[in-house]
């Protein structure tokens, strides 16, 4: 796994990023992504198994930091401030990672297949969620119900957080997105 | 279009769904359905361009639907009670259309192909949402929280609704999902 080269893979995922960028997804091949980080096809294959998945680096690990952060809370907490706390710090993790996520969103957001492949790695996020909450003991429907809306929260908040040029903390853009559900936003006036 | 033959479209759908829940939907074709609904091939292509969209028949009708919906609402009434209001209407009109949802449900969730679908479905009714929001003035971000969260409960309230056997009514089921957001499952101990 190529010992020699600790960069390598960062470098890929940059020179990728930049080329999709510049003249879209569809039109980029992986020779061209490996060329322009200056290693080979070959080399390209030992980090990511086709051209998707060089832009979702990283995300396969976030399901279980999920659950870890649920467990890592006290369990006399209920369910909506478990997955507040837990949000909050996965999401600071996230952030060490978050480089060009601006560049990253954009070429997502050009691309059905990726935006595809995006939602589903939602879908996992809020499946751990809910699974973290449900081994605490809250009931299924229940469980669903709060992790759906967690994610929810989590994505606005790293939207958010990346439209702000990511100069304020991640916590503070989240926390804004959770007083907004304290707050007016959510009123019930019928 | 077929007009000599009202039925074929439900026959078809139902036809699908008794196949793919029989034998798992990999391993059925087209073929077997057209002869299960007592169609021909090039019958089942007049209404549908493969053997999933069957099972999603109907649902591009829905993000028209939810803006209609949010159009209708006082445009006094605030983003939240608007998208409840809204979702409420748009319930009952799918549930005219839930005939055998348990089972496409359990179809849909032991195939990933199917959940990405499902996936990318509701994705396109929260953007509906949040469009018809911005469309009242909403500000881009609460507009994107509150459709997501929106989007949610709806989900969240259909999949009690097909638990419960569809023996209440959807609106009951929507009532319920409002009332735990309200009450102590989403109250703030931190």
């Amino acid at each position: 796994m190529a010992r020699w080269d600790p960069g390598a893979e960062q470098r890929l995922r940059k020179a990728a990023l930049e080329l999709y960028a510049a003249h879209g997804y569809d039109a980029v091949t992986v020779n061209q992504i490996a060329e322009h980080a200056g290693l080979t096809r070959r080399s390209y294959f030992r980090y990511f198994p086709d051209k998707r998945e060089v832009l979702f680096a990283g995300s396969e690990r976030l399901p279980a930091a999920v659950i870890e952060a649920i467990r890592a809370v006290d369990p006399a907490v209920g369910p909506w401030p478990t997955v507040l706390q837990a949000a909050a710090e996965v999401g600071e993790l996230l952030a060490e990672f978050a480089e060009n996520s601006d560049v990253r969103r954009a070429v997502i957001a050009a691309t059905p297949e990726l935006q595809e492949r995006e939602r589903t790695k939602l879908a996992s996020v809020t499946a751990a969620i809910r699974d973290g909450l449900e081994e605490r003991g809250v009931p299924a429907e229940d469980a669903a119900l709060v992790a759906q809306i967690g994610a929810a929260v989590f994505q606005n908040a790293f939207s958010r957080w990346i439209d702000g040029g990511m100069k304020s903390s991640f916590r503070s853009c989240f926390d804004a997105v959770v007083d907004s559900l304290r707050g007016g936003l959510f009123e019930l006036d019928d």
